[in-house]
C-alpha cells in the first residue's frame, strides 16, 4: 500500500467520527475536530462557481464553534430532527508534509419527530487536515452544497 | 496502519458482504453471518433513547434466523421490491481480543416493482463481530432506526 | 491485510476517483478510466433477470466514449443537472493476475437548478479492473439500475 492510499483511509475514519459525533448529538465535541484556530464554512455550489463570498455558516476558531453550539443548545428554536450522514466518494488531492487535503462528496438524510425522513442536502467537501500526536485535525473544512436552496434553517453542523 | 485502522477495514469489508447479500437475495445466506447463537435486532431511537424494550423485529440462533427466511419465502404476502443498501460513517467503538464492537450508520433504498424508488429507512448500527478462522461472525447486530414509523412490514432483514 | 482486502481498498480509491471526476464535470476523462478497448453498458435488474441484451446506454472503445461527451457538450439539450455518486457496499468478486473483478451498490442525487434534489437512481456494478503503470482501468463496466424506469433521458454517464 503507498503512502495516498494510508492517508486517505486515515482521512475516511477521521471524516467517519467526525460524522457519528454529529449524528450522535455530540454537539460539544465538534470544535475538536478541528485545530485551534481551524475554519469552517458552508456555501453552494453557485456561489462558489461565481465566485461569490457569501457564505451559508463560517466559524473560525474554538471559541465561535463552541458558541454555536450553545446558541443550537440555548437559543434556537427549531423542529427537532436528527441527520444522518451518508459519506460519499473521497479522494486524496495534496499531501504536503503533515497536511492532506481531500474532497469528497456526501448526502445527509434527515428525519423529523414525526417520522418524515428525506435527502435533507447532498454536495461535497474540500478539507485540509494536519496529522498530530493528538490524532488528525481539521485546519479548513469548506462544504460546498449541490442545491442553492435550503429548505430550513441550517442548525446542526454538516 | 494501526489495529484500530486494520480494525475498521475488516469490518467495513464484513458488513459489505452483509449488506450485498441480502441485496442480491441471497436471503438463505444471512444466518452465516452470524454466531451459531447470535442475535439480531431492530428498534427505533425514541424505544433506545427512552430505554423501552420494544423491538421491531429480533431473532437469537441460526435456527430463528432461518425460520424468519423461510417465512419470508412462503407465508409473507408482499409487494415486490428491493433493497439498496449504502453503508454510510463506520467507527470502532472497543477491541478485545478477537471481538471487535463497531457502530455504523446506513440508508436502505427501496425500489418497487412499479419504480418507485425512496429513502425506505436511515439509521445505525451497534455491532459486535468475533474474527476466527471462518471469517468474521456477528455476535450481536442492533439496528435503530432513526424514524418511529415504518411504511410498511419490515421483510426483509436490514 | 491480505491481498484482498488490498484489492478491495484499490478498487473503491479507484471508483472514487472516477465518481469525483463525473460529479465535477470532468467528464472529458471518463474514457481515460477504461482501456482502449473498454466497455461500458447500463441496464436494468428487470433486463438483466430475464436475459433481455436490451441496454439502456452502451460504449466500446476510447472513441464512442468521448463521442458520448461531445454529443452530450453540443447537441443535447437537457434541464441542467448535477449528480452526487454514493458509492455503497463494495466486495470483490475474483481475482486472476492483474485483473480483480468487483461488484459494488450505488446511488445517486440528483440536483436540478431550481434545487429539486432526489434520489434519481440506484443499483448496482460490475466491475472488472486491470491493474498497471498507468494505474488502473476498467475492462468492462456494468450498471444494473434497480428501477425499470429512468425517469429523464440519462445524459450523463453512471
Amino acid at each position: 500500500m503507498n503512502d495516498k492510499l494510508i492517508a486517505r483511509l486515515t482521512v475516511e475514519a477521521f471524516l467517519a467520527d467526525y460524522m457519528l459525533a454529529i449524528d450522535s448529538d455530540r454537539l460539544e465535541e465538534w470544535h475538536d475536530f478541528f485545530t485551534q484556530d481551524g475554519t469552517y464554512r458552508v456555501t453552494t455550489r453557485e456561489n462558489e462557481e461565481l465566485g461569490l463570498p457569501l457564505n451559508i455558516m463560517s466559524c473560525r476558531g474554538h471559541g465561535m464553534f463552541k458558541d454555536r453550539i450553545t446558541a443550537l443548545r440555548t437559543a434556537n428554536i427549531f423542529e427537532p430532527h436528527v441527520y444522518c450522514h451518508i459519506p460519499g466518494a473521497l479522494r486524496i488531492t495534496g499531501m504536503k508534509g503533515d497536511v492532506i487535503e481531500s474532497e469528497s462528496t456526501f448526502t445527509i438524510i434527515r428525519t423529523t419527530n414525526h417520522g418524515d425522513m428525506r435527502v435533507f442536502v447532498c454536495g461535497r467537501t474540500r478539507d485540509r487536515i494536519v496529522l498530530g500526536e493528538g490524532g488528525p485535525k481539521l485546519i479548513d473544512r469548506t462544504v460546498i452544497l449541490d442545491s442553492r436552496q435550503i429548505e430550513t434553517l441550517l442548525v446542526i453542523p454538516i
